[in-house]
Parts: C-alpha cells; sequence; structure tokens
C-alpha cells in the first residue's frame, strides 16, 4: 500500500530487553522489515543483575549479544545505535550516529531507569543497578570498601568502611542486602588480617511502612523475619534526606556509610517525551488500551515506559509484563496488516517472588504462597528457566552449585578505576597522619 | 636481632603477579611477617588474556582474588594499594593511599607495561593487553568495529571496519591474529545483514625478519604456513612508523583501519627507577647473578623487572622465569635468616609454545619439538594445569570446550563507554551526509 505498492512493511523496535526482543521474536514468520535498535550490544536479563553486583555470576552468564539472540531471524536487522528522538508526525527516529530510520510500525522498549527523587546529585554516592556497567561499578564499591578497612590504620574509620546501606526495600533491595549479609558474615569470613568482615553492618532503608510491600501481609512478615535472622538490619518508614561521600541522613540521623547503593525509584527512559503524548509521574507514556500512544495507533509503547491501569491496579514493571506487552504488540501488527480489528492488551499476573540470601525467599503465585526454602527453589527454577539461551542458563547452574556448595563467589573483581567517590572521605583531617605516625602504622602492618 | 632482639623478619612483596605470588607461596612455612602488595585486587593469568580479549573466557576465568588465593597463609598480610616509590637506604616503600611500609626484605615484582618505542602518542589508538582493563578494551574495540561496519552506509567505509592490524609477531600478536580469524570467518559469519564478517582482513605485522622469532627455523616456518591456511597477512620486516585514529603507516604505505592491537613493546614496570639501581635499555635493573640489586642484598627483583643473562642468553621475560625467581628469592631469604651462604639463581627453560587460532600451534621443549594440533593440546594442558585455582581451572575447559564444539564465543559484550578513538574518524567530511541522504539510506537500512 502507499507509494510503494507491495513494499513490506517496516518495524522498529528500540530496545532489546524482555519487551523488544519478544516483540521480534513474535515476528519471526511475518513478511515485515524489522529493524531491532539498542544502545548496547546486548540483551541484559534484569532479574539477576543483583548477582553479578554481588560476584556471583560473571557478566557473561546474564548478557547475550542481541544480535547472536536473533541470528537465524533473518528478517530483522540489529543496529548497535541510541535513539536520539522520535518524530511521531513524520513517523521517524533521528538515531544518534547512523542518521534516521523511517518505520511503518514502532514498539518503544526503552525500559526504565534509576530515579533520585528529585536529587540528581544522589547518584554518584548511591549507583543504582539497571546495566552491566551499574552492576559492575557496585561490585567494585562492595569488595573495595573491605580492601579500604583492611588498609585503613585508624579502627575508628573500619566501622564506616564496614557499614553497608541498601535504600529501597522492594525485590532489589532485599536481594542485595541478603547476598551482602552473606559475602559478609561467609565469603569474606577468613580473608583479612586487620578486619573482621562478619562485624559488618547491613542496612536495609524503606521509606514505606513495609519492605516488599507487593506482597500480602504474611508474606512480608515471613520476609521480614528471614532478614532479621541473617543479620539484615531493615528499618521501614526511613526516608533518606541526604546522601553524601560519608553516609545517609535519615531525617535526623545520620548513618555513617562508605557505601551506600540504590534500589528505591525507577523512572522511565526519557526517550519517549518526544512522543508529545501524556505521561503519569514517573514519565511513563499512558498508552491506549492496546498499548498504542493516543492519536498514533502505528507506535507501541510497552514494559517499563508503558503505564497501563488493569482491574483497577497498574501493571507492574516486571519482565512478564514487558515480555507479554512485547507480544501484543507484534500480534496487533500482524493483525492490522490482515485488516484484521486491533485487540487490547491483558495482562495476566504470573506471581511475584524475591529470594532473601542464600536457601530463601518468598512467592506468592496466588492460591499458592511460598517462603523458605521452596520459595527460594521456586525463584532458582524459574530464572533458569527464563535465562535466554541454553549455554548460559548451563553456565548459571554451574556457577550457582559451585557458589552454594563452596560458599565462595568466583567474580570478586575490582576493576577499572578505583572509585574515587569512596576514597574521598580519606583525605578528610581525622586520617592526616604524620610521618612518624605512619612509620609506626607500617609497623604494626603484620598479622600479630 | 637487630634493635628488635626476636622481632620477626618483615618481608615485603610488591606485587602479586606470578613472581609475587609464588615468592609468598614459598614463604608459607616460613616464620616471617609478608605483606603483599599490588594495586589490583586479583592475579591475572596473562598468559590467556588475549582469551579475554576475544571473547573466548571472561575475566573472571583467569582473574582471582590474591586475598582468596592466600587466604589460608597466616603469615601474609595483603594489601591492596600501589607502590609509589621504594627508598632503599632508609628501608621503605612509601604506597600511595595508605602510608609506608618498612622491610627487611623487599621483593620487587612489579612485571612490565607496554612500550611504544618512543611513540607514547599511539597507545590511544592501539592499546596493548597487560592487564583485564587492557583486555576488555581489545574485546569492546574488536566487536565495536563489527557493529560500526552494519550500520555504515558507505560501503567504502566497511573496509576500514573489517580491517584489523596487529603489531608485533610474538606468541600474543601470533594468538590474537589466529584468534580474530576465527571470530570474523566462523563466530561473526552468519550475525549480520549488511556485511560479510568473512571478508574481514587480519594483518600481523612484524618489524624483524620472522614471527615468532623466539622459536627455531623450522616451527617458525610451520607457524607461518598454519597463519597463512587461516588467511592472516602476515608481513615481515614491516616497521611501523605512525598509528592514528584512521589506520598504520608502515614506511611509505597506509593501511586503512579502524581497529589495531599492540603485542610488541614491553617495558619494565617505572617503581624500579626509584631504586637508584643500574637498568637496561627496557628500564630493567641489572640484577646480581642472586637477583638482589648490587649493593642492597635486602632487595630482590624478580621476573620481568630483573634483567639477567645466563648463559650468554637473558633470561626471557615469560611465566615461568617469574616463579622461579619468586622462589629462589623467598628461598635464599630463609637461607640468609638461618645464616646459610646465598646462591645464585638458575633459570631452567622448560621451552616455549604458543597457539594460532584453532587447533593449531607449535612448541618446542627442546628435544621434542610440536607443530599443529599435538602442539595446541599440549598448549591447552600446561595452560590449564598452571591456571590458579581447581574452580577457575574447571570453567575454563567448559568454556573452552563449548567454544570449540559450537565456534560461539560467550563473552561478546560491549561494555562502557564506546571508544571514541574508533568513531572519531566517523566525524570526517567523507562522512557527513545532508538529511536528504540519510532518510535515503535509511530507507536502504532492511536486508533486500
Amino acid at each position: 500500500m502507499g507509494q510503494g505498492g507491495e513494499r513490506k512493511r517496516r518495524v522498529v523496535i528500540i530496545g532489546g530487553g524482555f519487551g523488544g526482543l519478544y516483540a521480534a521474536r513474535a515476528l519471526a514468520r511475518a513478511d515485515v522489515e524489522i529493524t531491532l535498535l539498542d544502545r548496547r550490544n546486548h540483551h541484559t536479563f534484569q532479574p539477576l543483575l543483583y548477582q553479578v553486583a554481588t560476584a556471583g555470576l560473571n557478566p557473561a552468564d546474564i548478557a547475550v549479544p542481541i544480535r547472536r539472540i536473533l541470528r537465524r531471524q533473518k528478517n530483522v536487522t540489529v543496529l548497535l545505535d541510541e535513539a536520539a528522538s522520535i518524530d511521531a508526525e513524520a513517523g521517524r527516529v533521528t538515531l544518534k550516529d547512523s542518521g534516521v530510520l523511517g518505520y511503518d510500525f514502532l514498539i518503544v522498549a526503552t525500559g526504565a531507569t534509576h530515579s533520585y527523587f528529585a536529587h540528581p546529585e544522589w547518584e554518584r554516592f548511591a549507583p543504582g543497578l539497571k546495566t552491566i556497567e551499574d552492576a559492575l561499578e557496585m561490585r567494585k564499591r562492595v569488595f573495595f570498601a573491605f580492601e579500604a578497612a583492611e588498609r585503613e590504620a585508624d579502627p575508628e574509620l573500619h566501622r564506616d568502611w564496614l557499614t553497608f546501606v541498601i535504600v529501597g526495600g522492594g525485590p532489589t533491595g532485599v536481594e542485595l542486602a541478603g547476598t551482602l549479609a552473606e559475602i559478609a558474615k561467609k565469603t569474606l569470613a577468613e580473608d583479612f588480617r586487620h578486619i573482621d568482615p562478619t562485624r559488618s553492618r547491613i542496612l536495609l532503608l524503606e521509606g514505606g511502612p513495609h519492605v516488599l510491600a507487593a506482597f500480602v501481609p504474611a508474606l512480608r512478615d515471613k520476609a521480614r523475619a528471614q532478614l532479621d535472622k541473617i543479620g539484615v538490619e531493615v528499618r521501614t518508614s526511613a526516608k533518606v534526606t541526604g546522601i553524601d561521600a560519608g553516609g545517609v541522613q535519615v531525617g535526623g540521623e545520620r548513618i555513617a556509610a562508605r557505601t551506600v547503593l540504590w534500589a528505591a525509584g525507577v523512572a522511565a527512559s526519557p526517550l519517549v517525551r518526544s512522543l508529545g503524548a501524556p505521561l503519569d509521574h514517573a514519565g511513563r507514556v499512558l498508552v491506549e488500551p492496546d498499548l498504542t500512544v493516543p492519536g498514533h495507533p502505528e507506535i507501541y509503547v510497552i514494559g517499563d515506559v508503558a503505564a497501563r491501569i488493569q482491574d483497577g491496579k497498574p501493571v507492574p514493571g516486571v519482565a512478564r509484563a514487558a515480555i507479554d506487552g512485547g507480544r501484543h504488540a507484534a500480534r496487533d501488527i500482524l493483525r492490522v496488516i490482515a485488516g484484521e480489528p486491533r485487540r487490547p492488551f491483558v495482562y495476566s499476573d504470573p506471581g511475584i517472588l524475591a529470594t532473601i540470601g542464600r536457601g530463601a525467599g518468598v512467592a506468592d503465585f496466588g492460591r499458592l504462597k511460598l517462603s523458605g526454602f521452596l520459595a527460594w527453589m521456586a525463584w532458582l527454577f524459574i530464572h533458569i528457566l527464563f535465562l535466554v539461551g541454553f549455554r548460559n542458563r548451563f553456565a548459571v547452574v554451574l556457577e550457582w552449585a559451585m557458589a552454594y556448595l563452596t560458599y565462595d563467589r568466583g567474580a570478586r573483581l575490582i576493576t577499572g578505576k578505583l572509585p574515587d567517590v569512596q576514597t574521598r572521605a580519606l583525605a578528610a583531617p581525622a586520617s592526616v597522619r604524620s610521618e612518624g605516625e605512619i612509620a609506626q602504622i607500617a609497623q604494626q602492618r603484620t598479622p600479630p
């Protein structure tokens, strides 16, 4: 149709996360020309990012080149580039480096980024967890903190280095806190000479009244009890009012800590602002029931960038909703091409789950509610099942089996530049010493 | 002895590479206080770095936290810090961040760094391969080159992106070239829509008359034939006179290439300059026969920072020589403490080997000389045998078995900032286009 006669329809997909990838796959047998655009060359299995941040898995275990996943689907061209803006009226996407892309159908699946509640200056002190790079930054800071404590001669400062604050009591925060407790109390227990890692403090701060607020009260209580048991200090209704290189401010209280991790707010990727469509408070597009942009039935917005209310509740920003959204958009495009009527998107919630350290967790599958070891097994099984690619599934199972048996975490590497934000406070007057003192310290720098 | 009476002797080891690590281990049962200092938290198995650079192995497969290796050796304190200078007269090491360290015996094992033959400006265009960070930089550039070619609309520029130049025909250069050939011709063969990776050019430039010059002529010739067979263009007596963002200058000839990898010169770590000892042309310390610094019998210099002639030939800068040097220093220190006479260092050369891509190689163990598949098997066996830690050995064997069976390379991730040096040339006048041209290109950006 149009000027091209039998020209194939061009489908552009922005984003190679769960939504974009499953949309492309659902169009595998369609007679369309697909371009999948991502600013990274890999799909990231985000639910397991916290395992990379805590050295349990390698980046390549949970990140797969998008190109490799779609290698045999010949109707897809994968492009490594970033969408700078979308011109919905002209029907084209401007790329950062390689020109513009025209489209007949557009699927926007650019996901979420961190939000610091109008405090962007907190980001450098408290990195979030959305990408492989984020996970490596967290890993560096966590393991560097123990190194810095070991070499710090002033025992007063050991406490600051061995205090870890996680902001946000959702599944990511709980998973990070549980794993950090395991690292401090088991993995590193014997590795140092001047500090005792088992005396580390792990604080989990949640602004609302409950951790894992999305779970039913009985499971929330079980999660809380499991966190207590492994030594995580949980503080609820703890609203963070300040973060700097030396710690966190919670109302009137100051928590001195050199390592702060962010697992709280998320906001939609800013690209969708260029659509000119109505957005909610988190910057997500208020989509039509079929996930299209109001006034632009050729543009679908799916996953974490879409705001959709169903049965009075928002569709959650989870992998499952993105996958379902991607498949819906693909099938709806095929219906439009075939001249069939569009259908509304329906999300069927499969349940929610979270792990809490080693061998514990909570899971809510509607009628079936699990906690403890069974919930953990369910989590393990489902996450391995959904990992893209046999090879990765195999590697992850092996890494986990090894970690479970030995408490060891293989990927404890500190790579790249050392985190200057953490070390900044080292230069504070309290730790400046005279040559004589330093020489004395050097004498003591050997095991007693 | 001395003022301390029965005070334990303090041994400071700078560097956690092969030399430093084996020195520490050889002192495991000694009644001394050891401090092992490294600016990284991990020991890197350098002979396999090229496998990380070419996405065959994960960083954590070949890098192990030094602290973990020495966890049970209670007479060692591991410190993450960098030695800024050595004051040989005062007997102390000044650290970058955490004060000074006094010592009774010092073992300097800081290894080698890249040398660009008085052209430090080449480094950003042609990264070398000494650390995990270096390997990740190479990996990023290699895989980004294919991505950039895929999105480049001007076919004239595809050739530049698909030309890879490796400078230096020693084992590292040969290994990189062989693996790159495999990646281009097998791993990526089906992954792109606009370019044909199998048409990539891999050039190996060697300034001297032979690649693998350390091998006997028969093996050199076999290596050359194997490189020809897998499609690597070898140029000998090819002296590089210039490197920039667009390629390499070899005398009067210009080779246009967006990816240049450096596997040529090495120089000693600059720390040894502060010793005030005589150095050779590569900055290595001209040590005494027992590997000590002239006039300072308490300071041993081992591995790649030491220059030692034995039987008229220099002791090579290989892992084996560093390991032997570390063990020698440790045992000599024990002899001095016990009041026994010092002994000279004797290096017994176990042979040399190199791989050439998949299933080929050359090996020279004196009377036993191998080439082809047998040499490759010998290389595999020896490298797995020497990998530190059972866990890593296991992971590496699995990764390799998988790669061998499938031609796949699991760790093809492009992480961190995209390489601006490579993309710089994109902004050159030749590739600037009008809006109209860009729109036209966008139309064509789908498979035919």
